[in-house]
């Protein structure tokens, strides 16, 4: 099956060359840089000479409808809408990996990014947590690949809130590396800047995956969840590592809060429960497309912390992508994902 | 006044050499290492080359008493206690940088660490946190140099705790840059494991630093306090940030909470309250003797949210312990410590 | 096909079973570890959790002789020759990825590493640099996969010598990775100590690596040709990047030498000549096969400058011995090794 | 003494007023920045908060006129020669940190940098390497502090060729942090792209700092000495690494010429020739005012092997020039610069 990727220009689009060059059921058969189109793909990317025969073209969804069946859109948020709009109209399926179609309500969605350029397609969209929604993704033409943090976050947590065993206030400190920024020319993003250095931001204002965080949490507990946020900056260039802090309803031990996650995800393919005593590393998951979770309950406070890590452009985004496109497209849902993680 | 430094072979011990080096009042007369012995300094550590002319010696407490007034301890906890004892005994002021002296109750320390080998001299220990115990500190003759991640924590944290404006249980989630684990030859401190890599390690269990947090933070409290504690290794050489979660007994803003701190620490040479909006930075106090620290309520779960910055072989290890003897020796606290940041 | 990794606990046995992982043709039927044996893959190595289903066992050439058709060999020199001749012995074809097949004469082999352990099978054993010695490759039962800094070194400048248009005696410097030395616990490759630092080592005396670029450029040159050869430590995980400095033996221009570049290896899979005016990155190549080369001619000196970056544990370790055993059984050489960079 | 730090938005202009303000002798008392003019000190550079008590003004040589006695100017290139010129009008000695007072011919500065500003002021300026030119930077009243590429290179090279003992034809490998690129917001700096990354640049042209080597090489050898440098960038924020390949005149051993360096710089305070066998490390001296350099004979091709390493920001720049301006104001040539490395 023929697939594009419409902007390719960012670090979330270059991720997505790099695992359906090795998809073994979608053909890249365009891609989409307005930066840099006209160049050949080998030309533009250093890493990909050698390993794909295609040029930059400019995103015109006309010219991809005949094409290709499936794309992917790697665009800012408020312009993918659009862009979205003219995909889905010109008949094709669509994994959207921007913000763009994760929240359901528009005056949430117009609060954190403004007024929404396609609300008429909110009610078609899928949010894409393959683990969260598995048979609405399959049912659907357009999926919107859930965010880097919201799925390191989600992932551990919603198990207990089902489940009803948290109260519905939890406090989140994680941890992202550069990438997630995407290729901005920040001074904060320098490597002079941020080797040795670690920092919190966009505390104290709403972070903007607090939104869509509360809304997958809120459809987990059956009722809304308060999510406190704190995001920060690490040196180095992919992973999050997320802390969740929660209160349990009841007494639970380190081993019963294991096995809420073990029963949870213990037969999903990409969601690791680690070993009773290990904590996930950014190392584990590095350039793979799994989520290793884990809980224990603090001796001190009693408090439930839950933690993950994931490789934020793979199982955070480009990953991610792929197995919602796997799943639209009846394929098996790992297609191109086995890969292990890049260790060292 | 002569000083010697007992134990240099780690990295404590090592930056307490760089410090000393600059001191205007103290000159390092002596320096052990039994790893290292009879090596002079500059062909032990090739930083110091051609600064520093002496030999390293083995630690004879009594061989120290005629030759130096006072002296730092940087060996490992349980052995620092029968050293500590010696030099004492022997007449010199010490300032401990181990764990030996921070807990008052010896119960605590042996359940954390085992039986205490100089259990006499607890109740002449102050806890080395000069923005704490100031005057204590200007009247013994033995102080217990804080740890790195309860400096991290306390410094934000107790104000909060004295005025009665939070409850006491408090979750704390902290980042530490390796050198906080010493030279230790182990596979998870190798910088092919260690880069581009983030974990948490002791979750679940207790951490050694906990008794020392929860002891301070009753201090100030006048009643227990639940410390829940998720330490994290960074993949940085220096540096602790700490991110500490506490509920406020009544509504606080970033305003209110951010005055707090102004109030409690705003006269102080090393403690820095960032301006509003602004969050503290490993860069900004790499090699210096600052802790910064911010405040933050979060919006949705009203959650106070304090962060902190040190670099935890300086405020967090031979700064403070320079400090501490500073007071000791009736010497303007920041003698020596008016270094600044190593940026970029 | 079935076949084995022989020592998977260093870092190149690891790379090598994530790239047997997706490899299409070869199937992993036994992976063996005298450390961990015992231990299911995915418990000795977190990152291969839930991604291969086998038992580490004790390296047994018997016993993998029923069991597989090809062996990798990733163990020390000197234990490497004795298991090879066992696995040999037992019919296996085997591709070793120590130096203990590399050097054709084993005086140079002893004054390198030592008595050599299998010296009947050094006649049967040939270079495994595919680039140089691809029909020999297909028609061997024993390859030497090459070494990380002599494929770094022979790629750029072999063409120069077959040509005969330089001076046979160059300088080459050469900085490394630290994944390079393997999983070993030395104070020199923990974080502390390498992040931020870069030094050279074994500087003055003759680097193990010095025989066999020697022995492969005497071959390309008809003749001996003196190696300069200063190594560094870089503060990266993977990578080397190479400097050689020749002597053109009459006047070149940076064309010129670039087309001797491209004649020699525009036609290969794993070597790209860069464009014009580019140099070489590691970012290009983390994680993948490739090799990419650029030539110059130094302004003032008129020096030839080859420049190149591969990957240690993939074009210059554990990659190359899968192009190796492709060619020996007759799979298309890029099997398994099409694998894209992971940029960022 | 009263100083100005003239320009400090750069990392050159931040690593200044580090130094200076602990200094004994020198007092900061004017510090300007067109970018952020009218701020506080502490506001625009957070590492500095509570440390230094002026405000950033704009530069107006006049008005330091009458405050200062010397300026240092950390200015770009160009600009820096209007600057310097206005400031010695106004009778203030004066420490450039730029290139244009580096190179003693205009048409060399010409061909380099463009039209040269303030040429009338050439025959005063000294080049700024104190090693090398200590009396006549005693004398004058402007030093060129000399740049981070050359001094790396020249100390350790400088000792052979005033001795006439090799070729005067030299080949450079050199390697620097990014700081060295300073704060500039270009892609290849980014910490995505840096990180875990190394590549050569300005590879076949001639490098800026070129015709800077070649001038004090020439002055050393009495005659012109051919260049040929291949600077790369390393994954670090500071230190420059280098390597010098030349050939000697006649056999030289590694002793021998370990001692040749002994001879030159044994009794300088901050070259330090490393012990036989050791080889300079970046770690050694970062945020130190050293150059370890190191001498080597290569077995192989019997080429002399030259090894330095410096802080680009310290003796390749901010240390440097308070170096120079001690010896211009008669003061202890190693006042305000005898820290130790920042370790680990």
């Amino acid at each position: 099956m023929k697939v594009a990727v419409v902007g390719a220009s960012g670090y979330t689009g270059l991720e997505l060359l790099r695992i359906l060059l090795r998809h073994p059921a979608f053909e890249l058969a365009a891609v989409t840089s307005e930066q840099r189109r006209g160049l050949p793909v080998g030309e533009a990317f250093p890493s990909l000479r050698g390993q794909l025969d295609l040029v930059l073209e400019a995103a015109d969804p006309a010219a991809l409808a005949g094409r290709v069946e499936l794309a992917f859109t790697a665009l800012p948020h408020v312009t993918s809408a659009r862009v979205v709009a003219q995909l889905r109209a010109a008949g094709l399926r669509v994994v959207d990996l921007s913000a763009d179609f994760r929240l359901r309500d528009p005056r949430v969605y117009r609060e954190t990014y403004g007024e929404h350029g396609a609300p008429q397609l909110l009610s078609e969209a899928v949010y894409g947590l393959p683990e969260l929604h598995r048979e609405a993704l399959r049912a659907t033409r357009l999926a919107a690949s859930a965010g880097c943090y919201p799925t390191g976050a989600l992932l551990p947590l919603v198990p207990f809130l089902r489940a009803g065993l948290v109260e519905p206030s939890v406090c989140i400190d994680a941890r992202s590396g550069v990438s997630g920024a995407g290729r901005k020319l920040e001074a904060d993003y320098l490597f002079a800047e941020l080797d040795e250095n670690c920092f919190a931001y966009q505390v104290g204002g709403v972070h903007r995956h607090v939104p869509e965080i509360a809304q997958e949490a809120a459809r987990a507990a059956g009722g809304p969840v308060a999510i406190g946020f704190v995001p920060h900056l690490l040196p180095t260039i992919r992973g999050i590592a997320t802390t969740v802090f929660a209160r349990p309803r009841k007494g639970l031990t380190s081993d019963a809060a294991r096995e809420v996650l073990e029963e949870a995800w213990g037969r999903e393919r990409f969601v690791r429960v680690l070993p009773a005593g290990e904590t996930p590393r950014l190392s584990a998951v590095r350039g793979a497309n799994f989520c290793d979770v884990a809980a224990f309950v603090d001796g001190p406070t009693g408090s439930l912390v839950l933690l993950s890590a994931l490789d934020n452009l793979v199982k955070g985004a480009a990953g991610q992508a792929v197995q919602c496109a796997n799943l639209m497209c009846d394929l098996p849902e790992e297609s191109g994902l086995c890969e292990a993680a890049l260790v060292p």
